[in-house]
């Protein structure tokens, strides 16, 4: 089961968190930048190039001390389809070091819609006979505006597939509450999309007592995540909004279960573009990722008792 | 403004549809996937530019007779960044020829991701001092679970960069009510999104009464459409599910306003596929897609008045 790798990479490294891979042109040292310029041209296919260089570079950096990668699909489609090939190589180097890779790509659609999506992301597809893989993340982040019939195409990859996915259930952004905070039958829309979660995991469990069937709840509600562990024992977390936007250790403690596991923790430009604060040279961007990520690691940890199975 | 554009191609062809560019290879004639693979290869390159070809066919065949297209981009990722790259191509083909190009994306995040999808689908990005457009479509559909936020950053490209956006408010697939059909403060929850969408358009107003603001609601649910027609009156509708999905003309007429105006009907397999029913030739594929996307304006507009400003 695909959640009981990433649980096995977070007791192995004793991190619970996830490195974002958010590239931005202006996160990237200038002389990465001229690198790829100089060999493939001031544009997007330059600009790709960069980017993939840079995440090499941070996946190289972490992948002893940091079981997860989550690159987000939006930086890399503002690069157009070069910025696209990035992502895949991104995806496949974090996954050939070892590392759990979760494609934040917030996908939806109707059912025959989805299923395109579920083989795009997270499985197969065949061409005359042969079987290639499109993007191959492990897990894939969804919202489940459509409701049930938009995420049923991804379950059989969830319980056959070895892969999993995360639903988003209350996001980390300011204006979240507006629709998912609004009481439906007396219940906030995201404890409703929560439950979803769990019946939809039902048939996806794990041996950790995670189904393949997780759900994004910010860090910067940290009420909402604490009520949200409660209500739904068998659901991951992948908690966004620590370090840029605001959340810190004592926001995301109340993700956690009693062993330490429950919920995995990204930071994004808090990592990858830790080189711009405090007196790293360009060079040592790779460098300044890894402290961060250890610095985040001790910093959530010191809240937990050890993480164990 | 972008949806005036639409509502003048709507007008000129007097034909309120659009045909959804959502390729599979098994709705791909041998002869066309045969001579790709010749050139690229039994490979994900090679059924992408099976997928290029045969949209290249339909729009040469449709674009002075049908005003918009809408590739569904999950078909596209299903091939890798080469089906990527396929979408890009089809859209800047698409647009060469006059027609108006909706990327169905259904793309959502917190805001400062939502910029990204809003420069990759509808603007630019700038590499070293030059501007270039990565996907280049003139509306993209998104999806407003996570609140205002996550939509504004697209609102300065609605209101100044002559783009717009269909916001999902009622889906057309079965289970689409388990939340969007769920009263909030006893309103349903496309209501809701609906008239955000109302507020989200106002600043976007185009000369014909529309913003460029609008909204999906599925042909599926015709009594919502109606509903929705008259709550939104400045909210022009992307209606899903004619065709293949079960939507008819009936379904579709309470989408539109006295004008004939207000709404846009598409269909995707039912056009594409036209060639594997009633005795076409693989050879007539498009000429096929033609006869059925004119028989679908003559069943649309049969209960219409005649299309005008």
């Amino acid at each position: 089961m695909s959640m009981d790798r990433l649980i096995e990479g977070i007791v192995k490294t004793q991190n619970p968190t996830v490195v974002g891979l958010d590239p931005k042109l202006s996160y990237i040292p200038e002389y990465l930048r001229q690198q790829a310029f100089a060999e493939h041209g001031e544009t997007l296919e330059g600009a790709a190039a960069a980017f993939l260089a840079f995440n090499l570079g941070i996946i190289d950096a972490i992948y002893d001390v940091v079981p997860a990668v989550k690159p987000q699909a939006a930086y890399y489609e503002a690069l157009g389809w070069p910025g696209v090939r990035a992502l895949c190589e991104t995806i496949a180097y974090a996954r050939k070091k070892g590392m759990f890779v979760i494609t934040d790509g917030k996908r939806n659609d109707i059912g025959s819609t989805m299923e395109a999506y579920a083989q795009a992301h997270l499985g197969t597809t065949v061409v005359a006979g042969s079987s290639y893989t499109p993007f191959g993340a492990d897990c894939l982040t969804v919202n489940g505006y459509l409701g049930t019939d938009g995420i049923t195409p991804l379950l059989p990859l969830c319980r056959e597939g070895d892969k999993g996915i995360f639903v988003l259930v209350k996001t980390s952004n300011p204006s979240s509450g507006e629709l998912q905070d609004k009481l439906i039958e007396g219940q906030p829309v995201y404890l409703h999309m929560g439950r979803n979660c769990e019946r939809w995991g039902q048939e996806a469990m794990g041996k950790y007592g995670y189904s393949s069937v997780g759900a994004v709840v910010g860090a910067t509600y940290p009420d909402q995540l604490m009520q949200l562990r409660k209500a739904l024992p068998h659901t991951f977390f992948l908690v966004p909004g620590y370090g840029a936007q605001g959340g810190g250790a004592r926001d995301v403690a109340g993700g956690f279960d009693e062993r330490g596991l429950g919920a995995v923790i990204n930071s994004s430009r808090g990592i990858i573009c830790a080189w711009q604060k405090g007196g790293w040279k360009p060079e040592q961007y790779a460098q300044a990722a890894r402290e961060e990520a250890l610095r985040m690691q001790r910093d959530i940890t010191s809240l937990l008792p050890k993480i164990c199975l």
